[in-house]
């Protein structure tokens, strides 16, 4: 624990000392990096694909899920992929653009202008992308970044970080700027959150231990990412044919992500007509069902909710379900059992929309739509660090300049109170 | 504690129950009920005034020390004058107004909206103007608000909470939108602290141990205020007039508060000249010096400044002296020691500048001007739920827009991914 808080204050003091040299660049500089950054990913491929190699034998010798092993494997196209991702960023608009100013009686000009935080931590699971993926979000917007991925990962991020070290310092930037933590014990990632002063804002991605505990334990500004327990809620107004496609969607299309519904809120007027109907529409992936005493004999195979089913994000198919008796009680048990993820009702009726939409406390709330589109790329928005479910500083998809804050530059001439 | 956190978990879901009944107010109406909430304070002088004696008496007996004797003391000219604050609000922006939409491929159309946070708490000392002044912003911003002041001033909060309360039943809203911690343990303030799902952001008001106390084990988002070790760095192409001018009314105009500068920096090119000056200007408020070894000679009387001088927020006629060589030596010792409050820089030189105000990490960074200007009133915002010395969600001078977030209304016709 000593040398893991050692190695992390060590390493995060490096990379605050390097990133006033990439708070400095201008947009230009900074998409520059990017190129660079994207290009040497390419350059190194043999490198980086050794490296995971050696990751992926370690990983099957110690019995790793396949899943995880498949959101560990590189190979060159992924590679490519990745550099690509990296490149898509320069397009986008300057996340520290804008700003405005004004005069005061006092005689002082007041100028608010964006800037980066100035050093972000990411912490992530067994997925080496979201290595290449950060670090250029974080160059994007002026950030440098301090990085710690799952020990699974870690010889496959040592190379990605290296070639992404090299662009840098190709660039005239220190490779300081993108830093990674070598050390994956648990002590690493605790020692992570302590550190006041070193790191701006912390995000971490993943599961929702990992993600619970950085909010619990955290004595760094956090941004709390990806807990999801999404529903769908079908008015007694609502057209089933619509109805169905969006349930099925939200519930089916990919149901291991945060934007997936985990829950089905039925109007009593159509739970007898509707639900049966699901059911049989999601045989093909055989979606196993926890039910309300309502809904319970309508779900074949169906077994019986408990009170943890309506606050489990299964990331699985499996879906709870309950019958309520208005949209009023809707909103009440999206808002007590909900993550402020995204929400959905589905209904022709204006004014129910209008009630859910209004109370529903949730960054996303959809009308007629699929939970699923809670994603910066559908919202328009390019790149997205993640889903922020809090309130504070940002909510939903979080773009670029979610990384940025403001500062005010002041000018007076001797000028005093 | 367990009856502490009782009273205080009863209290929070009362007030969110009530928080939806706030928010669904348009502005007109939120500035209706500003208006009542004004006039009753007014209206309810005497018996404000009659609870204010009691707490008065309760604090004599008690040897509560003067200077909070005089936070605490209400008189009909200053609940007049905290009903004008109040009534002030009116006339500002709506802090949710605005917004924006746009359409998708997809066929969604996205609309983004800014809404209220939900609850908001405040946590702050002797001060009774605040609870009117929190409740009122707390309104303006369509939140509702739990209020939890410090035990000295519990009578007085009681009644203008009382006050306030028949306001809100006047205008139709739940006067639980307006709610009192009235156990003052320490038990309680611990309980608001982890009422995570009930309060949606803390806001802590006061000194530095209240603050560090809120920060350090708060389960709830904090936005941290306040604490301001602020620094004056006179440049070797300073204007000493300018210099001495900014460099007094920083330190002595009121040196109890957050923006008071507490720490001097001086190039060693001109501190021969400026620091005898200044010396002789501050008699007036005997102001006493903690200096370095090379600035210990220019000031008489001063004493050896230790390491912890220079991260100490005195709030008084004390001040910490540093001759450094450069401006960079200057803005490496205010990013170390500083608290990211208000910085200033005296400097003819267009370079020194633009390096200073560039690399200092703070919220407000001056050239040639005092930093006693980091205000909400004096920055144009017109009301001020406090300074922001975080780089989340808000920094510097908060308005009520600090006490907003987003939220995403999606509209679709049965959309799938």
């Amino acid at each position: 624990m000593d040398n893991a808080f050692e190695h992390v204050r060590e390493l995060c003091s490096r990379v605050r000392a390097a990133a006033p040299t990439v708070a400095v660049l201008d947009h230009a500089a900074r998409c520059a990096v990017l190129r660079a950054m994207a290009r040497g990913l390419v350059a190194n491929t043999e490198a980086i694909l050794a490296a995971n190699a050696a990751d992926l034998a370690s990983a099957a010798e110690n019995g790793v899920p396949t899943v995880m092993m498949d959101r560990l494997k590189l190979t060159s196209e992924r590679i490519g992929a990745i550099a690509e991702g990296v490149e898509a960023l320069i397009a986008l608009p300057d996340p520290l653009a804008g700003g405005d100013s004004w005069d005061r009686p006092s005689g002082l000009h007041i100028m608010r202008r964006r800037v980066p935080f100035g050093v972000v931590a990411m912490i992530y699971e067994a997925r080496p992308n979201v290595t290449a993926d950060a670090a250029a979000l974080a160059i994007k917007s002026g950030n440098a970044v301090v990085l710690r991925g799952g020990k699974e990962a870690i010889k496959t991020n040592c190379a990605i970080v290296a070639a992404l070290g090299k662009a840098l310092s190709a660039c005239g930037i220190s490779p300081d700027a993108v830093g990674l933590v070598t050390d994956t014990s648990r002590g690493s990632a605790e020692a992570l959150l302590s550190m006041r002063g070193l790191i701006d804002v912390l995000i971490p991605r993943g599961g929702k231990g990992l993600i619970r505990n950085c909010v619990d334990n955290a004595k760094v500004p956090v941004i709390e990412t990806g807990a999801g327990n999404c529903h769908i809620y079908v008015d007694a107004d609502a057209d089933l044919e619509k109805a169905l496609r969006v349930a099925v969607n939200a519930k089916c299309q990919r149901p291991s992500v945060c934007n997936a519904a985990e829950s089905l809120l039925c109007h009593r007027a159509v739970a007898e007509k509707f639900l049966p109907d699901f059911y049989a529409a999601t045989r093909k992936w055989n979606v196993a069902f926890r039910a309300c005493p309502l809904s319970l004999p309508l779900l074949p195979e169906a077994v019986p909710a408990t009170e943890d089913d309506f606050y489990t994000e299964y990331n699985d198919y499996i879906m709870s379900v309950k019958v309520v008796d208005s949209v009023l009680e809707a909103v009440e048990h999206i808002n007590r059992t909900g993550t402020g993820h995204s929400e959905a009702i589905i209904t022709e009726n204006d004014e129910a929309a209008a009630v859910f939409m209004s109370l529903v406390d949730a960054a996303a709330i959809y009308r007629n739509a699929s939970t699923r589109f809670t994603d910066g790329g559908e919202f328009g928005f390019g790149a997205e660090i993640g889903i922020s479910t809090q309130k504070m500083h940002a909510r939903g998809p979080m773009g670029p300049e979610a990384l940025t804050t403001v500062k005010y530059l002041i000018e007076g001439n001797g000028t005093v109170r």
